[in-house]
């Protein structure tokens, strides 16, 4: 039998990274990966240090025509419309309900925030992922017509088993809820719950039917987005990553942090560019946004993936 | 050569918790262990769900006749005084700066928290970090006469290390700062960063003589103690703990959120009842109170450890 290397010995090879085309932006991960991990080199950094962290919608799954939660978002106010009749003539919610999107909009952050927490919070911690849970379960994407969970990206999940098999520790840093993600990192990403970062709503300790719980409140307790990702990075892991992941001007500030430690580091941003198998878009206004980072990226040495070109696949149902 | 056995089939034998006197305390947690990693039993508990969440003054370290964080506030108000001329004459600072605890203690926890601000705010992340460890690596507990970090509990980290040669991820749950305690956890406890949860202030992203930082504000975030401390839990692990170590009442939530799940828990207070090797304290009211745990905690299955009888030494440099 062939003797188990350690995993620093164990340099990626021609094998990894099967879903990326040959070309610089997959190079550039395979050279950083053994450039960290190559003991005694100058860029050498110890396994604890290895951490990385990945945007999640956009970055790690599809985020287009609507990110997942604003799917699950919509339909819980289907769902729980009978208990509120008041929402038949109030906004947002008569916009869901109408499905009267323009209407929504209109409302804006403000509105976006009254919806997420009429359908968050209310309810104990474990009750809010069963919800989630079984809708996940059955919950279709509009035009693929599969379930959310089959549209991650293969070339993604190739990159954070790379990162695991070289002793990284592997983290989602996103502004989706927290307890949102936490239903799937594992299944989805090998992710455990506690390497999940996220925005969060307050939740309260309680003994409820002599039982202790946490129930959830309708008020804000964290935004992880923008300039408050490296914030929640702190909070939650506290070490500054040396690899850091993400596809919009959300992930910008992340990137930079990331970027700007230390020793050897590594930014990436996938550029939705490909319009057939997934969808294109960047400069025009949007949840995920991406113009800072085309200007600036490359030029800090960031790589930039196109997914159109870069990727042999996109999603693990594709054919290779 | 003996094959290796893998965790799960790997039971505490008779040499475990060498630190600890035979009897029901330490039975109670070579039982608990047994129990959840006995593949195939009632109690099993898959790895992943095995996390243990410690609190760390008074638990893991010493924290009389002053917790470890307190005197590191002291000190910094000496060091700081010479920029503050301002504090001579006004409380809580002034009684700082001339050993007058009375006065200071009168300024109750507002003027605690202006104390922390001043000392714990205004410097980068990285800044902060550093003065710890620079700190921390010099003071000298004031009966002991020994660096703080040599005063933690052998029995518990022989806990720790019992806990995690069986499959558990350890955390550290406590009220004392989250960036203070993580410059010691890896070196003292063998926790990770990433495995501390803490009291925090709120920072700030921003970019300083060209160099992405995190500044730490004069403003409180987050303070990880009593009903909180679930919801700290919750926050950053994501997972209801299986097992839960205290020593106060601080810690009391915890220890009941933890118990009240569902299959094997185990939940442990340790009570400073030895007054000759360490310290004697519970009812008297103090930063440390312990007097609901000592009248509910046995009564609930909780494990009720005397420091005096149950440890055969306290500290790590103490004869055995």
């Amino acid at each position: 039998m062939k003797p188990r290397k350690t995993i620093t010995e164990s340099k990626p090879g021609a094998a990894a990274l099967p879903s990326w085309n040959d070309g610089p932006a997959k190079q550039s991960i395979v050279d950083f990966v053994t450039r960290v991990t190559t003991a005694g080199g100058p860029d050498f950094v110890p396994a604890p240090d290895r951490i990385a962290v990945f945007d999640n919608d956009g970055t790690l799954w599809c985020e287009s025509p609507l990110p997942v939660q604003l799917a699950f978002l919509l339909e819980r106010v289907h769902v729980l419309a009978p208990q509120h009749p008041e929402w038949k003539d109030q906004q947002p919610f008569k916009g869901v309900l109408e499905n009267d999107m323009k209407a929504v909009v209109a409302t804006g952050m403000t509105g976006l925030v009254e919806l997420a927490m009429a359908t968050h919070a209310g309810t104990t911690t474990e009750e809010f992922d069963q919800i989630v849970r079984d809708w996940i379960g059955t919950a279709k994407h509009p035009r693929f017509q599969r379930p959310f969970t089959e549209l991650v990206y293969q070339p993604m999940l190739e990159v954070l088993e790379l990162l695991r098999a070289n002793g990284f520790k592997t983290f989602i840093v996103s502004g989706g809820g927290i307890e949102f993600m936490r239903t799937f990192s594992q299944t989805l990403y090998g992710i455990p719950p506690e390497q999940v970062v996220g925005s969060s709503i307050v939740t309260k300790y309680e003994i409820r039917d002599g039982k202790p719980v946490l129930t959830r409140l309708a008020k804000v307790n964290f935004y992880d987005d923008k300039d408050d990702k490296p914030v929640g990075i702190n909070m939650s892991i506290g070490r500054r990553p040396i690899a850091a992941f993400g596809n919009s001007d959300g992930d910008f500030a992340m990137l930079e942090w990331t970027a700007g430690g230390a020793g050897a580091r590594f930014a990436l941003i996938v550029h939705h560019d490909d319009a057939v198998r997934e969808s294109a878009y960047d400069r025009a206004p949007g949840l995920a946004k991406l113009a800072r980072g085309l200007d600036e990226g490359p030029g800090r040495g960031w790589t930039l993936v196109s997914m159109k070109n870069d990727w042999k696949r996109v999603f693990p149902i594709d054919a290779v």
